[in-house]
């Protein structure tokens, strides 16, 4: 059986390579967990893994890592652009392959108890994993970093952690742990330098403004490139594609007579978000991810190493 | 290292199921290596299997599995409506990753080598393995089926084989083992029921008469959809990609005044070879096919598969 989970931990430390290295290390010292991606940025003092496996092996790498951030990252001597509230910040699930929302949910669930009880830092779960409509946007989380999460637990009795102490935990804070599908973010830069326009675009297209459902997204500088940008989060590709989103920002750009310089999707993005796009350009009648040479190989590379292997067997029978 | 290649063997027997499933059986009893789709077919009397694996593991594996069909399957007791040589009729060695055109040349030759001493069936090379020049082009090698590769054996010292002995094995005929790119089939549905005019498109984009290079196109008609259809193979996605073989018969479609209704991508298609139609659907500045999450992934299994195991060690050193 294929049971495929991504797990994409955020940790407060992106200028210590040491640390980065130890976090690594953490997570590959369980056996079938894999790590995909790893990026860290010195500004936002922060690094960001992707991690894939089946949700037992996931979540076992996952505490191993944080029981390493909580004893290297010190908060309180922390400071960078980005918001947090912890040394780990915030551990997302997210269903691959044969797994469901639920059996994420249950894997984060699972992880939180430990970090609860084990390492006694106060856990809250976020998105379709919260157990408390407040907390389910992450942003709400992690309004005004850990300063304002801290205010909010000492004096709100709706900001009682789902696991763990009552009171941040002195040196790694709290940690915010969830489940949602993949996000994938893309962005379409604007031949022009007028920041108010991709704002103003930005805002027609997001859901929060009555845009698109499942799209965030915000207008940004790329000083280096003498362009605007309109940089989205697609949190639910299936709902909203990944073409929906770009056909919506082109649609806007035209009516305000600015064209589309150029895409990026940053990261990874599963092979189904693709297959809309696909479908689009070669006016496909279907196609099935399944067909990518190198998706079948990975499916069929996973069915492998969770099979029994005959040496395996060897070694566990002597 | 992650070396991989993929090899397409195509059998004369699409009836026995028994004999089917001990050719399925011989290619998986090597470690390593992957079937990833196989089809039969009735009419044509005739299987194909996709496999892949490293060129040594995948070149055993289709040594046992032509030992397997010269065991069992009797061409002179076979008829199908596909023209064919041999028992095992042709065996394609393609590059997928991590390996040159001019290593699967040499698999190929060493597969031919043992093929022809241990089995005596006379291997021919073709394409990109080719020795001889009338060799390269499959059609020249299969032209007359058996039937007439024995008369040229017998009457021309340029069909000489290249390996093995000088005249057809008695009940498996012969080999054609070659190199080539991947192979895209992908098909064009005119909203037409002329065949005529398909086949008319089909020779305007053709390389044979001087249309797109690296396409093979042919008109075929679809009565149970009423449709005609441009159906393609692309030979070399690399120098002719799926989008641009698109690009031209939608192109010559609407010159004929004919609307396309669709198409299809049949089996697999390497990730690579999407990129392009992915770029231009979504104006992606770039794309990597490493951003695919299960394309990555599955490097990263495929490298963990080559690597030591502890727990293989720990069976091997005990």
């Amino acid at each position: 059986m294929d049971r495929i989970v991504e797990c994409v931990p955020n940790f407060s430390e992106g200028r210590d390579r040491a640390t980065i290295q130890a976090l690594i290390d953490a997570v590959v010292s369980v056996p079938g967990v894999r790590l995909l991606h790893h990026t860290f940025d010195y500004d936002h003092h922060r690094s960001v893994m992707t991690v894939v496996g089946d949700p037992e092996d996931v979540t076992e790498a996952m505490f191993r890592a944080i029981r390493v951030a909580t004893d290297l990252i010190d908060l309180r001597k922390h400071a960078g652009a980005h918001p947090r509230v912890g040394a780990t910040d915030v551990v997302p699930f997210v269903p691959i392959r044969g797994v469901s929302m639920h059996d994420c949910v249950q894997a984060a669930r699972r992880l939180g108890h430990r970090i609860g009880t084990e390492l006694e830092i106060p856990v809250f779960l976020y998105e379709r994993a919260a157990s408390h409509s407040d907390h389910a946007p992450l942003e709400s989380v992690r309004r005004g970093g850990l300063e304002g999460l801290s205010f909010r637990m000492a004096s709100d009795p709706d900001w009682t952690p789902d696991f763990g102490p009552t009171r941040p935990h002195k040196s790694a804070g709290a940690i915010v742990i969830g489940v949602r599908p993949p996000l994938i973010a893309f962005n379409v830069n604007l031949a022009s330098t007028d920041l108010a326009l991709a704002q103003s675009i930005a805002r027609t297209v997001r859901q929060s403004n009555g845009g698109l459902r499942h799209v965030k997204a915000i207008g940004v500088e790329l000083p280096s490139r003498r362009l605007v940008q309109v940089a989205m989060n697609l949190t639910d590709y299936e709902m909203t594609p990944i073409y929906a989103a770009f056909k919506a920002v082109q649609a806007e750009a035209a009516r305000q007579d600015v064209l589309v310089a150029g895409t990026e999707i940053v990261g990874l993005v599963p092979a189904p978000a693709l297959s809309e796009a696909m479908r689009h350009a070669l006016a496909l009648e279907r196609f099935d991810p399944g067909q990518i040479l190198e998706v079948r190989m990975e499916a069929e590379l996973a069915r492998a190493a969770q099979s029994p292997q005959p040496a395996k067997n060897a070694a566990g029978t002597k």
